[in-house]
């Protein structure tokens, strides 16, 4: 008996090709993202290269009842990608075109595969950057589907801040454009922040307008350690409320201090609560804000600055901080790391964070602690044995760390998104009649629920 | 034979007493707003005091199909307000509570008739400020509902970026919580966003959980003045390309700083393009950032700044500025003023502002033009004689700046929204599939079309 997806299969052969294939490696390479969650297996991939593509498979689909799932870099930590009802990956790495920078407005469009990695790379000699920053190779595209953020939000904002507009091919084909290349406009709903988030929900994004920022004249980073996390979350609140437009402030706790020493052999730092910090602006400006933070770090006790001025002693650092994860797990060998995520009002970041550190004393796992917490954001890195029951003693801790986050007024993610693995918190944190609108917008849009099945919502 | 609304006014009178009304003079009241177009009565006005009460009427008027229009301050511009279809205004004046505000986490949460200087005057004793500035006495509710910003978007952002959560009350009464008090989140869709720009076409916000900024430690003001409009406006494209963070920089033309001179007796200026600028910062950034600006500005033909350092110059300044439309009235006795708005990528500003002009040349009409110019945002304030044929004049005026606008990859509008006056150019800015999606987004959630009637979209 022929199956639905496998005629979707045959008619899309007639313009993708070889670029539509039920090669099982492949299928394999797209059945997960880079989270602890079950895999599963599309019944085809497709690499689409231009956004008529989309909207002509999107169509078949639609017309067939298939499921489509859009795949970036996979990197996703929740399952975004992983499809739980097979039908045809959207793989949109072939999608990545930088197709226009305007110096003047500082803006630029790409296409969705488009790594950051690239666009910065490609950007440096026009003295522009795209500032969000997640740590990971991602694409825009996935950055978008997610409300992706990093080590930058607190200075520059979230991907949210910093797309001026999309192009969305639709479930049933259909090609919109939201927003445009003004800064501003009152005109019409916002179906720009509609998509920003709906992760594959709604849509796929084929095309995105960004905001790009100027490089800043001057940049320097500091590391400060603590004998205390509180007197480390504490420099952070005071330093937010001093209006101090600090452009990364990032707290390692002493867990994952001691691992990224080992890891990236930093010399003269201790395994103690740090601070690592990045200042941007002129060079008078950066001296200032500088010495207006140390001040309050050596108020709240921390053991003075320790200056990276130089690029290479700064790009050793912040290596460092992004290879947090690799350094975690090096930790313990052998071991696959789980990374949470949650998010809090700042007021509440020290009772978060220290609580948080109990669970996980309690939990008797081993689970470093990084956050970007100027925005009340962090995450632990859990590290998951093959023992039996290892990977649901960490989900354990995991529910634990974000109701506390949700007990104090917090998100059940700030940046990782819900996909699969955060499904069961949003009612609690949206309440019910929010979680039904949301599904009347999702029914609106995608009457047929082909869009990224088994996602953001529970069954 | 009765009327359903008068079974809904019937009704509600069971709860709202004399606070639902139908008073000729109070109707009249609510009947426009401060634009040019046609009045038109509600059958009734209400004045809610409470969330519930304002989700009891809607109940009621979804059960009998009435049309609903919210209404703040009544300061738009477009139309927003006036009950074309009949129907309740809900009057949210005395819903103006201010009811609390988190000094650590810069929040605030706020009732939608809390107007803009309402909450500045509450927060000053504790070292904050809300940064959006329209100018007018409007509410914060509106504010939102209308998308706003003013003259220090540039530097703080729109109501958009200022917004972190709502309550918002459903057509059909049903309550829902959007965002939250966390400064990001990646769970679920942004509902906040949605109704954000809605102009009360989705439901009636009740409830505002706005961001505050930390008042500036140091403020100064400056004035520059310009031979020629194309040096003032490269001079705004050369200040935001070096990402020189301006608190406000205000463009006005040579006819509206002939008015200002003459209604605010501003002395040792001349009616020629001048550029309004503001910094806020420590007083070292400050210095910095005006020896930058000016320097900028002498580049492209700037006569030098005039400093207005102490608070009580720059607030004569400031003031001249947000009296533009009344200096600009004054220079038509008996005339009325038609206020336009429009907004472009700004590296197409130059172009836009002098062929604005010559549109204004070629129409005959006088018309001083003002600028959010950092957002590349600008305003002609038409002023309209009682002759017959004057109002179809200035709009004749008003379309043709919109479609130069539109043809420079610009918006219809910057801040006063679509209301009614708009909605002939929306399907030109976004598309009509764009359009297709926000009139199934509008069906989704407002099924039986009460809400405000008549705006946004062409019927």
């Amino acid at each position: 008996m022929s199956r639905l997806v496998d005629t979707v299969i045959a008619q899309a052969g007639a313009f993708l090709g070889d670029r539509i294939t039920v090669n099982a490696a492949l299928r394999e390479q797209h059945s997960h993202g880079e989270d602890a969650l079950p895999h599963a297996m599309p019944d085809a991939v497709a690499f689409p290269e231009t956004a008529d593509e989309i909207s002509q498979l999107l169509a078949l689909c639609h017309a067939h009842n298939v499921p489509v799932v859009p795949f970036g870099a996979g990197t996703s930590l929740e399952g975004h990608v992983t499809p739980v009802r097979g039908g045809i990956t959207f793989d949109l790495s072939r999608m990545n075109a930088i197709l226009e920078v305007n110096q003047d407005d500082m803006d630029c469009r790409v296409q969705p595969g488009v790594t950051r990695q690239q666009l910065n790379e490609h950007l440096r000699d026009q003295g522009l950057f795209f500032p969000v920053d997640p740590g990971s190779v991602c694409t825009i595209g996935g950055m978008c589907a997610t409300r992706a953020s990093g080590t930058a939000a607190v200075r520059y904002g979230t991907i949210r801040e910093n797309v001026l507009g999309l192009t969305v091919a639709l479930p049933d084909g259909r090609a919109i454009r939201t927003g445009g290349r003004v800064r501003k406009s009152a005109t019409g709903y916002d179906l720009t922040h509609l998509f920003i988030g709906s992760e594959g929900t709604l849509g796929i994004i084929t095309e995105i307008t960004l905001k790009l920022h100027g490089i800043p004249e001057s940049i320097s980073s500091a590391v400060c350690q603590y004998d205390s996390m509180a007197g480390a979350v504490e420099t952070v609140i005071a330093v937010m409320q001093a209006g101090i437009p600090v452009a990364r402030i990032e707290l390692i706790d002493d867990v994952q201090m001691g691992a990224c020493i080992a890891y990236s052999k930093l010399e003269g730092l201790q395994a103690v609560p740090t601070l690592f910090l990045e200042f941007h602006g002129t060079p008078a400006s950066v001296s200032e804000q500088a010495e207006q933070t140390e001040a309050i770090a050596v108020d709240f006790g921390g053991l003075g600055f320790r200056w990276a001025i130089d690029p290479a002693e700064r790009a050793k650092l912040w290596q460092a901080r992004h290879d947090a994860y690799w350094a975690a797990l090096a930790l313990k060998p052998g071991h696959r790391g789980m990374t949470t995520d949650a998010v809090v009002p700042i007021s509440r970041l020290a009772e978060a964070i220290l609580g948080v550190k109990e669970d996980i004393a309690a939990s008797g796992l081993t689970a470093p602690l990084v956050g970007h917490v100027g925005d009340g954001n962090f995450h632990t890195i859990i590290l998951v044995s093959d023992e039996p029951g290892a990977v649901e003693r960490a989900f354990e801790l995991d529910k634990k760390i974000v109701a506390r986050a949700l007990g104090l007024g917090g998100s059940a993610s700030g940046e990782h998104g819900v996909g699969i693995g955060k499904r069961g918190f949003i009612e609690e944190e949206h309440g019910s009649e929010a979680i039904a609108v949301m599904r009347t917008l999702k029914s609106a849009i995608d009457p047929r629920g082909i869009m990224n099945p088994g996602k953001m919502f529970l069954n």
